[in-house]
């Protein structure tokens, strides 16, 4: 996964577990584009400290997904949605309705028993 | 919500944020239904020690889901999986297919921006 999309993914599930003051910083870096200089200058702490803070908020985010695995779970529930809502889309070539809506069904049922 | 089926999904979800030592305990007092008597003698601590920890446990996992919504959003997703599931079933009186498929569809949507 790229880097900055896993950050992404982490943050959105377990951002509001980091303190305010790294939310600030981490979003800066991460989905702000700014450089380490630029969010020295603006915190009033050192290049080395923004690196590692922002280090340390990839830590504390990746340990949380260790523990609870969200990231992970969700991607798998999305990807069976994915699958269900192709399901829906009626082709030209028309597979057999009842075939789809199985499928919908084994589909569904997966989703209930992993969520 | 009942309040053991709403530990339970809190936990479900949280547990593994809580440390061994209050895992254990929680889990005697929540999951194996032993008394608070019973708990403090297996642990060799007072019976007020043990419903202090499993309050302040209620108090973490609480904490947790208010960040989080995991409960809230894990609940929502699985009554519209159940909804879909509900369409794939194909009945006497024969609703129309592709109305099925259309609402099949729209809940797969909102799932996947909800997700």
């Amino acid at each position: 996964m790229e880097k900055i999309f896993e950050q992404g993914l982490l943050y959105d599930f377990y951002g509001e577990l980091l303190t305010e003051h790294q939310r600030s910083i981490y979003e800066d870096a991460v989905f702000n584009d700014m450089s380490l200089g630029e969010i020295a200058e603006e915190n009033g702490i050192s290049r080395q400290g923004v690196h590692d803070l922002i280090k340390r908020c990839d830590k504390i985010l990746h340990e949380y997904e260790s523990k609870l695995h969200l990231v992970e779970r969700f991607s798998n529930a999305k990807e069976k949605i994915g699958k269900i809502e192709k399901l829906t889309v009626i082709t030209e070539s028309g597979t057999d309705i009842t075939e789809r809506l199985e499928g919908i069904r084994q589909l569904s049922e997966e989703l209930l028993a992993e969520l």
